[in-house]
């Protein structure tokens, strides 16, 4: 795998347009099989056309970089292919989950509780709204939402743009039915806003039973009032969820957990190992505060090939019926296999020097002249980025204004120079617009 | 990976009370990391304590044995850690997914259509209903169930038991609300009996609109009788699923489509090849017959981070909006290697092969006396198989009957000596009981 040690001769990226690559790389599956060689040369194609989004200067994602020891977990983890559903097939990933997942509690300020990991944060938030809907009206797992009143779920206008909403629609709640909250200019939920959005929701008919807050937003990064809000789902027993999968990291930090402060106060915590700790895709997931067992009891459905009761060792050790999946991929090892080897010190080092980082940039930029004006050509100097592959950072638009430049910085193999790099790439690129 | 070449010498798993392995692993994470060399012992506690899937003699699961060029494309897979949601951030994987999933279309008989790799066939039947659902009621999205009549699922009693109901519950459809339809003596859907549980379900006010059918259940490996249902489907208007995630793969082999007969005629088919293709957890397909781009008008969120309108090249490239998801594992790479690997005919060979072993087991079986009374005593033939660890066989009871082993026989490793030694085995193991 000599892709990963190239640095710096190495491309980010390797473009080519769709149609060449797609001959390039000879996709069509045929009759007969090919010889080793042969297989190889496709291997080799595979990895050299590929992003390498473990490039120091991968910037693009809320994933970047690459720990070996992660790494390591996870190739164990496919040689082992087993899945994470009962003590009988998965003795040391089930222990070892549970394991993880206390430690996740523990930060977050839990000495009890549930959880488990889920494919992605959107899973894992598609789990806190229903375990919310289920504790609020448990007879919506046999009857259906026919028997309920119409709900309101409440999130921030900055994250209402896909995991909520995608949970929503999926769940049969619909996108109509989630209040967009307004936010300050940081970005972060107004709780008086959110007061009023809950006393438009009941004047409406609907009854509000579950807050989306969100501890790193997608895009600028902001950390909603959860203080404030825990006073606000406490007074009206609404289920508290706090979407951290961005920015649940902090909590490995002295010196950033604060932006965090009332965490314990939620009912349910997202956080995605993957993004901000370096595990690998994919690494999410849900804790709660619950002691009731209301996962088990929200999403079992008894497989009695699966589930004996009349097993040989204790069934509660059986986690598959947790779930909303049956095969459940082993999440768990890789993050495991990386705190042995960094501890919870060499963790927090690492989102301590991310936020030294981004100060850093910042100062830079403020030094620099024309940087304002530079991000309203962002989709012509992205184009040359990706054709020169020298780096890869993301773009979009916010609210009302124009393309700006999203820069991603997780990685330890990033340096001050890689953001110096960047601010003189970003002018390199975009000098004659 | 040593572990992997020592059968037989090598045992199925190495049994430990729960407290005991917790106890050998030291699962504690700390605030410092630990040696190399002690990061070594851990790694190789964890091979040694789990149950060795590749196993010839690992008869548990639906997933058994191992193919290295799958597991070559897994490790690459992890090394390139990407999401499967971007031209930009995936362009190998996501031109190869759509071969691959063109690749499964073709063998359903589909010139056209569409689908995406989903965590597990559970997901990828949500899907399915999701879809459904969205296709009969597309304000569904919108405005929620709430603006829908009270709707109706169908599906044989043998599959009621697990991702069917976890769906309906899911999506706020409820479990009452999937109407149990009679199977005959092989436990296949009794068409007949479908059409009076449609009608069953109008007599009580709800809208039939999902048939859920089975290619291959998980207890007996039952194929529902597919052109019989089209049928009425067609005549009702009501979506067609098809849940081949087990059985898919005969799909591959001229001898044995023919179980599939009408499978061209479903909406969807959910297929894993993680299971009897040996790819690796997890490898599951939904496959769909529309050409309407359904699949992302039903889930699409607009996300501007990721799919901005003004990109340089074709956006209908980035599909991520066509998942539940945001990041999305690739999951397509270890099924393309080794579909170039061993070719179509390879594939074909190994589902032959495996309903050969099952042939010759039956046979065996009927010759040998005393099977049928072993079979009631099945948990403690379980802990005994397990606590020796020489193989690993599921069990569990059936309707009325008794517990009873249910055999899994797919992996390529597995010789007619490793059947003989499972019925020896089991005599072994209970001849004093």
């Amino acid at each position: 795998m000599g892709f990963f040690f190239t640095y710096p001769h190495c491309q980010v990226c390797d473009w080519r347009e769709p149609e060449d690559l797609a001959a390039l790389l000879d996709l069509e599956l045929r009759e007969n099989g090919e010889s080793q060689h042969q297989l190889l040369k496709r291997v080799q194609d595979v990895a050299k056309y590929s992003v390498k989004t473990n490039h120091p200067r991968f910037f693009n994602q809320l994933f970047a970089g690459v720990d070996y020891h992660a790494l390591a977990g996870r190739f164990l983890t496919e040689a082992l292919n087993t899945s994470q559903y009962t003590y009988e097939v998965a003795p040391v990933f089930v222990l070892m989950e549970e394991e993880v997942l206390s430690k996740l509690r523990s930060l977050v300020g839990w000495t009890h509780g549930d959880g488990i990991f889920c494919p992605g944060g959107t899973v894992s938030n598609m789990y806190a709204m229903n375990l919310a809907r289920f504790r609020a009206f448990p007879e919506v797992k046999v009857k259906g939402q026919w028997a309920l009143p119409r709900l309101a779920v409440f999130a921030s206008q900055e994250v209402c743009h896909y995991s909520v909403m995608k949970a929503a629609a999926f769940q049969g709640i619909g996108t109509e039915n989630v209040f967009k909250v307004n936010v300050d200019d940081r970005g972060c939920m107004n709780p008086e806003d959110l007061c009023e959005k809950i006393e438009l929701a009941k004047s409406q008919g609907a009854v509000p039973f579950f807050v989306h807050a969100t501890s790193g937003t997608t895009v600028k990064g902001a950390f909603d009032p959860l203080e404030s809000i825990a006073d606000i789902c406490e007074r009206l027993g609404l289920w508290m969820h706090v979407d951290a999968a961005w920015g649940g990291s902090v909590l490995l930090s002295n010196e950033h957990r604060h932006l965090m402060k009332g965490v314990e106060r939620a009912d349910s915590v997202t956080w995605n190992p993957h993004k901000m700790m370096l595990t690998g895709l994919q690494c999410s997931a849900i804790l709660l505060k619950d002691t009731t067992d209301l996962l088990k009891h929200c999403h079992c459905a008894d497989a009695t090939y699966l589930f004996q009761q009349d097993k040989f060792y204790d069934k509660s050790l059986d986690t598959g019926d947790k779930s909303i999946q049956c095969g459940r991929k082993v999440d768990c090892l890789k993050l495991w296999l990386m705190w042995k080897a960094v501890g919870s010190k060499g963790l927090e080092g690492r989102v301590d020097r991310a936020f030294a980082h981004v100060r850093y940039l910042v100062e830079e930029m403020k030094r620099r002249e024309g940087f304002q004006l530079i991000w309203e050509v962002a989709p012509t100097i992205k184009e040359r980025m990706m054709k020169q592959g020298t780096m890869m950072v993301g773009y979009q638009p916010h609210g009302g204004r124009v393309n700006f430049f999203r820069m991603i910085v997780i990685s330890p193999q990033v340096s001050h120079e890689d953001m110096t790099f960047f601010l003189d790439e970003i002018e390199r690129l975009g000098k004659d617009l």
